[in-house]
């Protein structure tokens, strides 16, 4: 009964609490780059011979960017937060990967704005936009990744209630990311169109209820 | 008492963690968003012959949206808090559903801004201001409402201690909301003040002790 | 044993539930406003003759208006924080009461931006920024001491280990706010400068060790 | 095993509390404060002879700016967290010493954006730019090794179950943060890029695994 009362070495309640203020800090980052994302929607100005019902259908190219960096974000957080419940310790490394991570979810709302900006020009603007902003989920892909696989493989972080199964089947979900958006980033080079079409088609794909 | 106590097997404290951290996450999107609408109301320019307690005086439209978006989020709030209280387990579709009710949250800085520009002009502008305002209003309770169906009559997540009375409460209380917003629209056509001043006093009837 | 181990009616924990979201909501928006202070500071531009020290320095109404409402924030939430430790449960009017505090709170950065660009001009407009700036502490005030009072001798919500004479003193410690930033109002008649220095020495005497 | 297994007096309880809400408010303005670093990144204007990508690459500073003051705060936060874990008690002078660290690093998106424009341009103003933010890092290390020095030295609140061994080492590793950044200011009159390889350097450290 003693055992059931209280913790009878405090080592697991540290690192539990370990575990919990990281999540609770990447999850403040998410949500506040997730929210950040509509500061780069400008109110559009409508001159003497406009109208502002065209002036906010022309804006789809923001709306467009809005839903897709929110959507990928949002299914981001829902992996990470299962990626944390399944590891039961931090060390440093995991810590670092994770802020490198976090470093690079807050960058989001810079390429977001420049595709919105440039996505209605086309042409070379659009590949250099569309450059940056796959450019940049291929990194937090690879993050993502290595942090898994650092946890599972190498630092053995991972809860020792979790069986193997689970963490094969989580390596096999998690390693498609990196090299689809990797190969979207060649695939623009025969237009950026195929690329974001992937880009919101991955989102989307994911909130479908066959993807669980 | 050992099952009173501790527990057998993991998904019970599984699933509690899950909401808590869906509850933390839409917190912060939502206290995020609320927080943002500040930054949408512009320092004003006085020229020569000006004064600025006039400025700040003509500025009433970004006071005005400021307030009723500050308050309508955190009605939604309050709800939000209540109807994750009720529920208690979450599954994939649920997940969806609350990230595209944050996304439409989080969007409602850009429609609040719109609003209190075009606010002082009135004509067609205020009329296209108003159908964004509104539209978004819209979709919220849609999407909102959508949330508590399918939690509540169609994956079967409500807790085990909400009575069924609760839940039928919980509905005639959730249900008026998508055709209130949704009538605000057609309403526009004969003045736009007609909408504005329903989003309003919707904000304040709820604060209002008795709607408890 | 029974009742020290386990609850028997599910209500005091669904309360303290309330309250704790109650704190996290309200942390996260005292938190955000807090941070969104920094960007009402745009960058300086230096022109042929200029010299970037020079227009840095020349922003001292910028870092004057960040600190003073950055350090009158982190007070106001450290009392805040102090208020609901001794409130135990929470009920419709509250919820109310805070969140109108908190559309209060998250709307500073407009005063505090206001205040820096029209203090270096003086006159009139500076009279005007410190209305705005001294009337929404003034509002806060309000709304804080009303919380107090509220959940203290009217909604009968503070926790039952509380003494009488722990309740007595918080509200000796409340009661001056409201007389303190009214009273600044008037004395701007005289020159904004005393209200001003006022908020500025009501920040920094709290920070004193003596204030305890 | 009673005063073990539960509590006699609430205050233990109460202070946990304490420090806890400490830590998420830090947590919480620290999270804000590192994802509001992207918003200083405006999105770049193309010319009629210029490309897209040749303006992405010409804003490395802003990148440089950004990726350096992201991972310091992000190596801040990970060394307040370990400080917060060993310190049981706060008392009001922890919690102002707590707030002035806050109010700087909540500070860090101005001289960042500030460091960004003014990178480009060299001479003064990138002199001038530096001393803005080395100061405002000098300061961080300043009133960080004060919290800590007055947790352990002079306020006792240090948790009981910390060695002095382990105080020794947190000591020795949080001393050398204050000479570091003030010696980083006057070898700027050489040129400033000594000062901001350094900002970069003890970031990238940090993050290496041997600093562990």
């Amino acid at each position: 009964m003693s055992a059931r009362g209280a913790p009878t070495h405090d080592d697991p309640a540290a690192h539990h609490t370990d575990t919990s203020r990281l999540e609770a800090f990447s999850d403040g980052v998410i949500a506040i780059a997730i929210t950040l994302l509509v500061l780069e929607i400008g109110v559009p100005h409508v001159d003497a011979s406009g109208s502002l019902s065209r002036e906010l259908l022309r804006l789809w190219p923001s709306y467009f960017g809005y839903a897709v960096s929110f959507l990928t974000i949002g299914v981001l957080w829902i992996n990470h937060h299962a990626m944390l419940k399944d590891i039961g310790r931090t060390d440093h490394t995991l810590l670092v990967l994770n802020l490198i991570l976090l470093m690079l979810i807050a960058f989001l709302p810079f390429p977001t704005a420049v595709l919105a900006e440039y996505m209605k020009d086309g042409g070379d603007e659009l590949f250099a936009a569309t450059m940056l902003y796959g450019g940049t989920f291929t990194l937090i892909a690879v993050v993502y990744g290595a942090m898994w696989f650092y946890a599972a493989y190498v630092g053995c972080l991972i809860d020792e209630h979790v069986t193997d199964a689970r963490i094969a089947s989580r390596t096999r979900r998690y390693l498609p990311g990196t090299p689809f958006y990797a190969l979207t980033l060649p695939l623009a080079l025969i237009t950026p169109w195929i690329s974001l079409a992937l880009y919101a088609a991955a989102a989307i794909f994911y909130l479908l209820p066959l993807s669980e």
